[in-house]
């Protein structure tokens, strides 16, 4: 299993090339190997490109190659017909021996793609890698389960829980490696999403630094007050939806049905906070940065918790510093 | 200057021995090496069983074997007569060829160690391995140079910064691992401290687990509210001072005069925030439980900020994980 799992890892840094680049598809990555263990062939699914599944990719480049070889694939192999043919289908074509996957595919449209690569008489492998490739493809994975995006919470606050001062002033709070990150994390989404409070009181421009032209996420403002038509939302540098409802499920089914994946929340509390209450966050990601305010604006509203076991539990996915700063990630249970 | 710093490591590791057991007096660690690099002695400052400082202990050890040898220690060798001789004698009687030490005597009545060692013709290396054996010599360095006691400031919090829920409970907001860390903290400092109000809420204890037999630190309450005669804090298991004040210069003479030198805050934001903006706190010790309450009992006061600039900045010094919970340690610079 150890060769099986390193071989799997490669496949899933393959996949995460697509990061942005296939909602409302799952991210996968593909690589074929040799019966000597030499790397025949290596694909991600990249939709903004290409329709093509990782695994045909990755089977075009290897040609007959793959023949008796063992295909590595971050995802159960889908077993229908879409935009593209089942990958099933062409994965027997090619002769391949073997197939290990790390996850299995939920989407019940899509399912059923081991038994029938084991029915063609390959050997079919499941589950390994399953924990990181789960993580790293959380956002469609939770789509399809919830029947919603994922939605990743962003909190910039002091070690006290502020997000502002009294005075409204919150540039900046966190230092510029946790701001430079979270430019990186900005272009692994599909959409960022504010509150309408926000963008009249910050005017946020909501494109990543460095993005790939053309390639921004969409922008999503969400609320009831109206929206400035100088607002830099509003400008060319990438697409704006707005949703002009206070009512969650309206908003939910919205979300939904602009086929994105994964959601990067940046709104201020009001917003999140109701979001947390309705179940609709995934995940907290929290840069604190070095310094206390005392008084301001806190990053969470009054959730109702009236005694500790009232309290919110999220357990801890990660932790790293940047300088001064420390950021966190909490998997959102609601439980 | 490689394996200088590896012996003054050991030095240092020795020297913690000594933590909780040396106030007034600093920790330090010796070790004593021959030509041939092998460690011929070691000895540490163990002030609850010996006067003898940590030169001496280890020049004991190695007897006429310290003669032509290297010595490193933690910190520059005493200069004057306490309730023991000076070592920088005893370190020339014994025939030391090098000395090697980490953090200069910032202490006017004890310094010029290292010129009266260099005039009797010793080498002398300085500042090796400084800044490791500063930090854990933090509290008494500051205490000579601020001339009152190092104070940590120890909190467990939500993420959002809450100590309580809206009804008081607080057990538990961080988890066992964490709980066990900070019973070891305080096995560490001299002296525990909260104000009377807590005494009066949670009824401590403030001893720690595990502590050895007669060695647990003093306990300190301070406040102007009555300490209930029942209350677990004056039991028999620890010496506990009651400082009946308010006023916090008041405090930190009574603070100054225990002799301790590190001093664990455990205090609810009321007695901590008026430290902290008495510039008397040094260390901010944070663990962080995977929760959120939204409402309930702030960590810290209000401190007067009324734009981001007002914040109080504190630089970090390390983040450690247990399971789900966060710990770091910040450096309260007061500016």
């Amino acid at each position: 299993m150890t060769h099986h799992l390193a071989f799997m890892q490669r496949a899933i840094a393959l996949s995460e090339k697509g990061l942005a680049r296939t909602a409302p598809n799952p991210i996968v990555g593909a690589v074929i190997i040799g019966a000597d263990g030499s790397v025949i062939a290596e694909g991600f699914h990249d939709r903004a490109s290409s329709a093509d599944h990782a695994e045909v990719v990755a089977l075009k480049i290897a040609g007959e190659k793959a023949r008796g070889a063992t295909m590595y694939v971050t995802l159960e192999p889908c077993n229908h017909t879409g935009t593209t043919g089942p990958c099933t289908q062409v994965i027997i074509d090619a002769g391949i021996a073997t197939v290990v996957y790390a996850v299995a595919d939920p989407n019940p449209e899509a399912a059923g793609g081991a038994a029938a690569l084991k029915a063609a008489g390959i050997e079919v492998v499941a589950g390994v890698g399953v924990d990181e490739a789960s993580y790293s493809n959380r956002a469609w994975l939770t789509k399809i389960i919830k029947g919603r995006p994922f939605i990743t919470w962003k909190v910039a606050a002091t070690l006290d829980g502020k997000i502002a001062a009294l005075d409204g002033t919150s540039k900046w709070i966190t230092n510029e490696a946790s701001r430079a990150d979270v430019q990186k994390v900005r272009r692994g989404v599909d959409a960022i999403m504010v509150g309408t409070q926000t963008v009249i009181a910050d005017d946020p421009h909501l494109v990543p630094r460095d993005a790939i032209e053309g390639k921004n996420p969409l922008r999503i403002v969400c609320g009831t007050q109206e929206v400035p038509k100088s607002a830099q939302v509003l400008d060319g540098a990438a697409p704006t939806k707005v949703i002009a409802s206070k009512d969650l499920d309206v908003v939910a089914a919205e979300l939904l049905a602009l086929g994105v994946n994964h959601i990067l929340l940046e709104s201020g509390p009001t917003l999140a906070s109701a979001m947390l209450h309705a179940c609709m966050l995934d995940e907290l990601m929290i840069y604190q940065g070095p310094s206390l305010l005392g008084a301001g604006k806190n990053f969470v509203a009054d959730l109702g918790a009236l005694t500790l076991d009232h309290a919110m539990k999220m357990p801890r996915v990660s932790t790293e510093t940047f300088g001064d700063d420390v950021k966190s990630i909490y998997r959102i249970t609601n439980e």
